[in-house]
């Protein structure tokens, strides 16, 4: 369905596409511009946070004082025969339950005897956690380096075929300017959050803010993940929402249960549903080598509950880091207090491809109207990518020109759609599968009175209105929601 | 004042810069966001037009079927001594008009008595056309090697140390998957118009258009210019919006000059002074290889005119390269006429970057005011950063709070600013230079009658306004200009 009425194309599609990229077809793109606008507006449309848009392409510094070019790696392993490569945390995805167990009981009985080392193996697995099955491999490198030995390559079938396991990085990278060396790496961002860290004082001293205050930005992101997985869950090309708000350290509790808040809320004031959404405290030997508090806003996706948004508090950990590589200051200077220090950072960070997938997903209805299956995607109205379509009924004398003097007028302001072709229920149909909130119908009496009927998507509800008055009518109606 | 007032700042400023790429500041993304909304409401909020967002990572095959992996490259040289690398197309700027005389000079006089070659090296300065110094170096491998003889390095100062010259491909490239190999190469885009061509069917099936149509998208794409100069006019990332659009290939004249019309206009009706724009159209002999018509709309810069947006009807060529490469057909069926055929497209192909610094320019003013210099942005008002700017007067019981509730209830519709600080003549000042069209004052009045004045940014004219009409006033204003 997200192809066929526009919504998601797999990237290059007529080349066989490209694993982890899609693109968004002309009701998609109205969809995600909308979610962007919205997340826009509740978060810069206040008097203490500024915008921001900084460039995908940045400093190769950047990224060693983020910690990304040490830390933003996998743990892989390949298979010597077949050349597959495997995520070393995911591994254990590739083998049933029993094989699983079999391969750590295999393991066992070869080390009888040597008690210590199969009660590390114990110990290993005494842990709670993520619980997952090979915890071994990321847990001990000779243990693991012995388990790996019981198991075939889930894709060959091969035994003995694994080689080491070797860091990989995540982000892409390429060379700037015309010769390819080490010297003209830089690498395409694997999040958007570092370019408001590094023009913190530059936003400060434009905008004049004084602590509290964030920083907002929009834009993609890149990552090289090995495995691109729930359509537009896992990516290696999104889009972020990001937002960094600076606050005196004391205050850092606070303002984080206060950015907790605001964000679930926004999640339902855009009418996803309630009860599909929860939050994900990490617990604290679970969180980043950044981050003093986390917290997940969860949708339950078909496929289970997955991250739509983090919460997190990065204390001072990223403005150091950029003070230090960069050998600039960047401690604010509160007049009042005299007091100069490096704020801490409570980071909203959501992912628009996410959330597009979330809202898209949980407007989703299957109805029974009249003995008929209806598919409507219930969007709240000021998402849905059409907010109104223009039906005129019959072809008579002056009709059409009515229907396209209501169209223009209507476009001026919104995004709209005409059709004059078909059944009127099926027309209804076409745009209840698109989300579209008002139908509007030009008939007889429109000749007569200069009315129109609105006819509301969920309800079904058909109301009359002076044509005249449809702008305003349908504006306040996308205001007031 | 870029940077002072928030508009654009240097990417990565901390650690040096990265040469090519800008960050937009709080200013600068609202400029932006209103560039590329009202582009998108012009290009897409009509019938004939169809939205997308293709990703920015794309199948390598789309860049053989375009013709770019062999044919976007600029002739370079290097220095063999200090590795400084030339454009060769640009090598004469690197020398004085005294100097590239000389050159030439000497050149002729080393091949005195060779008449054949000395009338080769008139005849091609005999051409007329773009007039390059060393036009030479383009036009005749041996008389150009001859000439790079005659000249130093222009960074060292070495003579007899320029290597051949090589093709260099400006596309970044990088790696997708673990694997960096041939076989994983994949280019950033360095144009969203292909994502519009190899989606050109998903786009007609899904929206039921008939031709002709248009698929507008707005998206970063990336060069690796060896020379980026004059800020944001030629920079390494960048953001388009282009629109292609599909036609029956009969009606290709018409269309290009409805296109080219429109477009102009555009430019025009958010305010751009018309004796700063012109067209320059292509001459034949110059096209590009996909191009049977082309026109650039130029804006007269400070450095001189530069192009802001190009028409091009690009013929038939990219879907017939496309059906070539990918083995599948792109030839849209037309039903009444029972025709089959491949479109011709006719493209419009604007730099949002390239416009948001003509518009900044343009707004630009520089005026005196009772003896005062005042430097005014006048953009127009929908482009304005902020809309409106609230001053609360004096700090009287009640005036506070009916300024804060003006504040709150035009945030829910407009980016405005709040100042309560220093003199009202330096906040109007502060406004000035952001570009804010209408200033909100709350005085002594306010309290009597409910009334605040607005006072308009280019007149600086006063008008007395009811409070609570504010929001629909400024609205109006913002509508009709």
């Amino acid at each position: 369905m997200a192809k066929r009425k526009g919504f998601v194309f797999q990237s290059s599609e007529i080349y066989g596409g490209l694993n982890g990229c899609w693109d968004y077809g002309p009701l998609g793109v109205e969809l995600l511009r909308n979610i962007k606008e919205e997340w826009w507006k509740a978060m810069t449309y206040r008097d203490d946070v500024e915008g921001l848009d900084a460039s995908i392409l940045m400093h190769p510094k950047v990224w060693e004082a983020s910690g990304h070019v040490e830390n933003f790696t996998d743990p892989m392993i390949d298979c010597k025969q077949c050349k597959s490569r495997f995520r070393l945390d995911a591994f254990a995805d590739s083998f049933s339950d029993k094989k699983q167990k079999k391969a750590i009981e295999q393991l066992k009985s070869k080390l009888n005897g040597k008690d210590e080392l199969i009660k590390k193996i114990d110990d290993i697995y005494a842990n709670p956690g993520d619980e997952n099955p090979f915890d071994i491999l990321l847990e001990d490198k000779d243990l693991g380096k012995m388990l790996l030995e019981e198991l075939n390559c889930p894709q060959c079938g091969n035994k003995n075929t694994f080689t080491e396991a070797r860091k990989f990085n995540l982000m892409f990278k390429t060379f700037i300017g015309p010769v390819e060396d080490s010297g003209s790496v830089v690498f395409l961002r694997p999040e958007t959050a570092q370019g408001i860290f590094v023009n913190f004082l530059n936003v400060q001293n434009a905008s004049r803010q004084k602590l509290p205050f964030g920083i907002a930005q929009i834009g993609k992101a890149f990552r090289n993940e090995i495995n691109t997985k729930n359509f537009l869950f896992r990516t290696r090309e999104f889009e972020q929402m990001e937002m960094q708000f600076l606050i005196h350290p004391s205050e850092d509790t606070k303002w984080y249960e206060y950015w907790k808040e605001m964000r679930m809320e926004w999640y339902k004031s855009l009418g996803m549903t309630p009860s599909k959404l929860r939050y994900h405290d990490h617990p604290t030997d679970k969180l980043a080598h950044y981050a003093k508090d986390a917290t997940d806003i969860e949708y339950e996706f078909p496929f289970g509950w997955g991250e739509i948004e983090g919460i997190h508090n990065r204390t001072d950990f990223d403005l150091t880091r950029h003070e230090e590589f960069s050998g600039k200051s960047l401690k604010y200077f509160d007049e009042n207090k005299k007091e100069k220090y490096i704020p801490y950072i409570i980071e909203t960070s959501a992912g628009a491809s996410r959330s597009f997938m979330a809202f898209l997903i949980d407007a989703y209805y299957e109805e029974e109207v009249k003995g008929e299956k209806r598919v409507v995607l219930k969007f709240q109205p000021r998402l849905a990518p059409i907010k109104a379509a223009i039906f005129p009924l019959v072809n008579k004398d002056g009709m059409p020109e009515i229907a396209r003097n209501i169209e223009v007028d209507l476009r001026k302001s919104l995004k709209v759609f005409y059709d004059d072709k078909g059944a009127v229920g099926r027309r209804y149909r076409r745009q209840d599968e698109a989300g579209t909130p008002y139908c509007i119908t030009i008939d007889n009496q429109t000749l007569e009175d200069k009315t129109v009927t609105v006819r509301e998507r969920d309800s079904m509800e058909q109301e009359r209105v002076a044509a005249d008055q449809l702008t305003g009518y349908i504006l306040s109606k996308l205001h007031n929601q």
